[in-house]
């Protein structure tokens, strides 16, 4: 399978085990970071001992270059954006959210730890909104109408808390000319937490191909 | 100064140069990630190192507990959410971006790598509804009227860019009961790229104690 989305390894060294061990130990020290109570001392020779490892990546890592998602048929939905800052298994920016399509809508997991909150004990507001446009984008290409966000409205219901399971749910309401309708929702256990409705604009594919060659990103093989 | 935003080294050891230190190298190892060509070999070994930190930091990084921003008299914006997922200096999920109060408003600017990525070239639009959920809310904390996110609308006007210079702005347009309405816009240049709206709810502050006391938080003193 080649994976691309604008992201990734090379066609000699497609993303594998080794990325995902790479990107799991990120998110570790990512959490770590942001509430460990370690000397200076050993901030500093934790730092020198990452930047030897960056270091080491920095020949073997080309100027990031934009490049076209792959979509293909049958393919799964945490398939469609594995480098995304949101749901990317490769991105250590992304919580660990797995979605999967049943019926046509999305149905999600996770669980967020301390790096993501924001108020105390809970999932930041921002990261919410994050998520909900991730996710509603995966309804929408489900239901193969992917397109670009017009407007996203997030309505907070209730707090979301921080290292509890977290359930997600989209779905597309239905398509209107260029405009499709998609709704969201995250709930802890019974309790509905956000909910969020979107309206998402059809973008001809030729036009994502103009516009990744311009940024001078090249289409995958 | 005391910083404890829910996160963050005890007493002891408060947050300073040598965790910025590693936290910019985890932006720099989490920037790679996305798009490095590095072989299987190399990423398994950039693992085994990264998990040798992370084990060493784990006996001196106590569980998390959630605890209450401590907001004070003269405080700088930067310093209101060190910790963030969106705009925290000690946190590695946060972009650079920096902010300043300016007559009331919020002036940031910052500039997204790869990791940020959405659509090919440009900033992803969580990433987006996110930073104006922060930024909105620093513009509430300036005018003395922080509040919990109740309505965020999040309308997309053209692609923001990455790897490019942005600016956010932010502002409180009004307070109507328990009701605060304000503003936001990001721009590459003169482009208007996306714009914000939102509506947050004054939440008495011994609500946030009780509730961090109940998720078994404490105060810092």
């Amino acid at each position: 399978m080649s994976v691309v989305d604008g992201h990734g390894a090379d066609a000699t060294h497609p993303p594998g085990s080794e990325l995902e061990r790479f990107t799991a130990v990120l998110r570790r020290l990512i959490n770590q970071g942001v509430h460990t109570s370690a000397s200076p001392q050993l901030l500093d020779g934790a730092a020198a001992a990452l930047e030897v490892v960056a270091g080491q990546l920095e020949p073997v890592t080309p100027p990031w270059a934009p490049s076209v998602p792959a979509f293909y048929e049958g393919m799964k939905p945490e398939d469609f954006f594995p480098f995304s800052p949101m749901i990317g298994r490769y991105n250590a920016l992304a919580p660990p959210v797995t979605v999967e399509v049943v019926d046509g809508a999305v149905h999600g997991t996770g669980n967020l730890d301390a790096a993501y909150e924001g108020p105390p004990g809970c999932v930041h507001g921002g990261v919410i909104a994050a998520l909900f446009d991730e996710l509603l984008g995966v309804a929408n290409i489900s239901a193969g109408v992917g397109a670009m966000t017009g407007t996203l409205t997030i309505t907070y219901r209730s707090p979301t808390p921080l290292q509890s399971d977290l359930t997600f749910y989209a779905k597309v309401l239905g398509v209107e000319g260029r405009k499709v309708r998609t709704m969201g929702t995250i709930h802890a256990g019974d309790r509905l937490c956000a909910e969020a409705d979107g309206i998402f604009i059809l973008v001809d594919h030729s036009r994502f191909l103009t516009h990744t060659e311009t940024r001078g990103g090249g289409r995958d093989s």
